[in-house]
């Protein structure tokens, strides 16, 4: 039983690596062309830098490794963002706005559902060096045109903004332990704790806690946040951010939910993520988290998202694999057959040399034959399989 | 220092992921013309799959995890082409000639040389299901091919037999464990110990594998392996097939090696590596390594090669990244000035929107500007960067 997989990680075979590797290269050639510049960040670092500003899940999804070289602990990167914000902080150090992107594996411990895959390929785009909310609108509109562009696009795109929460949680002077215990209560939407644990919270923060689960819907719930939350003067700038996005982006089918505060603790103003019908989870979450980078000694404004391509590689349109010219084996180099061969290809056909004995490839839907009247030229014929 | 990566790991920056980037799709699309489909099996296996018919140098190399799932040992693979030979002998179990090709990260524990990363992008095509030479031509072709399209031509393609040495030291009576010993003298070109090895070998055979290490050079060196080692079927057959792969590529720097037998040690055929000026090491390597397949359930015939697309990157010429169009910030989707950006980048230009504040991207040598008639229309203007 050699060939058995460890559960939760499987092969792409050729269909599916090629729909992969598809939408990989229109990913990437949709993120250059907004001027998104390809990292490699490599799949294992020192376990302390991959986990820099980041919660517990993450750390609980890692893969950790020990470095002969070093003896240090190593980890196997569950998340490729904190990598990207060490490149812009420390290695590429430009000054102004830096846009990258990347696209590779990443390894989780245990699944992240129950028909996960343990290796994502994590696609993402990542925008540093601009606190405005010009680049919140960018990072979502980009995420939008992606998901478009990858043939499955966003059915709802969810907007919130940890300023909100952090707003009225400042407010009420609530200490850093409890703050992330009610935040977790609120990512979770788990309202009976929640009660419990906003008990003891003087009014008017305990009825504004509670009340955001309830405010998630269409651009009509932010002006109801003003009017039924605290007036606090960062709660204010956090939803005339959201009114600015929901201006902007008319076309886009946008939702607000002031409790949806998802991700890996590091976000800290616009979050959003995107959903589509038939599929539980969000098909790509994004946000902003400013000052990741300050562990590697450049706290910078940040912004972006990222997405598991191979979950959308099922959710897309499949990719058609070409179909291919069956042509006799050419031992010699320069012979007429090869040099037809040659120019097929170079065409852009995909030509499949038979190897004397076997039989033709079943995707061969033509086949090089040498023509009869003794030319010595070579012509492609339809092959009929009756 | 949370910046500072593990020794003999490293970043890929802009400038050489692109590098990377491109010949990854060049190399693809180059196997996919010949009829090789791409798989992309998983970073991590059991580690008793991993290391099936790999020698004590593979097991070495690779980073063991332990399993939270099942407990069971995992292993990171430290090379691709023992998971390829399972989705082919298992998965696909398509009978016939099979062509396979990847382009996925390894990682090693320790590097394999002075100046090498631990993490290797190692790209690779091969090819199941024929025994015969023809199988180890279209290989040995497609390695030039993909070499001289990447734009690092082979100067020298060595050529081997590890059928030479195997018709020996069969013919020598050698035990197993001898065999393996004096197999990795060969590979070590360790004369001395060579010697000592060899000496309670008897007459003809003793001498015949003390005189491989001399048998390299142009296709002149198999005649002279003829006349000078003994005669026997399987090490005829053997030269047979290197005569053959010499007359039938004659444009190739093909040159001959009986006694170069590298590898993890699964191979049993013809091997081949291709060399550069200027580089140590061979820049890629391949080879016949029948039955591999066998461990789990289907030996097949099976040869391909790999290389690493990281070191190759170097050697290419570099990849001139692509120059921008600057743009002002289009906030709201619908206007003239979103309309004019989406169109450039829809025709193929990287179009840059400058957020508030920031100047423009240094990549920037075009500006798209409002024209001053009043007409509302966008143009694209050169910046004088003086």
């Amino acid at each position: 039983m050699n060939w058995l997989l460890p559960d939760y990680l499987a092969d792409a075979l050729p269909q599916e690596a090629a729909q992969v590797e598809r939408l990989r290269r229109r990913a990437l050639d949709l993120f250059a062309g907004h001027g998104y510049e390809l990292v490699m960040p490599p799949l294992v670092e020192h376990l302390d830098s991959l986990l820099t500003g980041s919660g517990q899940d993450l750390t609980l999804r890692t893969f950790k490794l020990v470095d002969q070289l070093s003896g240090r602990t190593l980890g196997v990167r569950a998340d490729i963002t904190p990598q990207v914000a060490r490149i812009d902080a420390h290695l590429l150090n430009r000054d102004g706005v830096v846009r990258l992107c990347y696209c590779d594996s990443v390894l989780h411990t245990l699944p992240a559902a129950q028909s996960a895959n343990r290796e994502p390929i994590q696609l993402g785009a990542e925008l540093y060096g601009h606190a405005g909310v010009e680049a919140d609108l960018e990072t979502i509109r980009l995420l939008a045109a992606t998901l478009a562009d990858l043939g499955a696009p966003a059915e709802r795109i969810d907007i919130g903004h940890v300023g909100v929460f952090a707003a009225l949680a400042d407010a009420a002077g609530l200490a850093d332990a409890d703050e992330a215990a009610l935040l977790q209560l609120l990512q979770q939407k788990d309202l009976p704790s929640l009660r419990c644990a906003c008990a003891d919270i003087a009014e008017p923060w305990r009825s504004a806690l509670l009340r955001l689960p309830e405010l998630y819907g269409d651009v009509a719930i932010l002006d109801r946040a003003e009017r039924e939350l605290p007036a606090l003067p960062a709660l204010a700038a956090a939803l005339d951010a959201l009114r600015r996005l929901s201006a902007a982006m008319p076309e886009l089918p946008l939702s607000f939910d002031l409790a949806d505060l998802h991700g890996y603790n590091y976000h800290n103003g616009v979050v959003f993520a995107a959903y589509r019908r038939g599929y539980a989870g969000a098909i790509a979450r994004g946000g902003r988290y400013d000052g990741a980078g300050a562990a590697f000694g450049r706290a910078r404004p940040a912004t972006g998202f990222s997405l598991d391509l191979r979950e959308l590689a099922r959710l897309a349109a499949p990719t058609a694999l070409p179909m291919a010219v069956a042509a006799p084996f050419a031992e010699a180099s320069g012979s007429a057959l090869a040099q037809a061969i040659t120019a097929l290809r170079a065409a852009g056909a995909v030509v499949i040399e038979q190897l004397p004995g076997s039989p033709a490839d079943s995707r061969c839907d033509r086949r090089l034959s040498e023509r009869a009247d003794g030319s010595g030229q070579w012509i492609i014929e339809t092959i009929n399989r009756d």
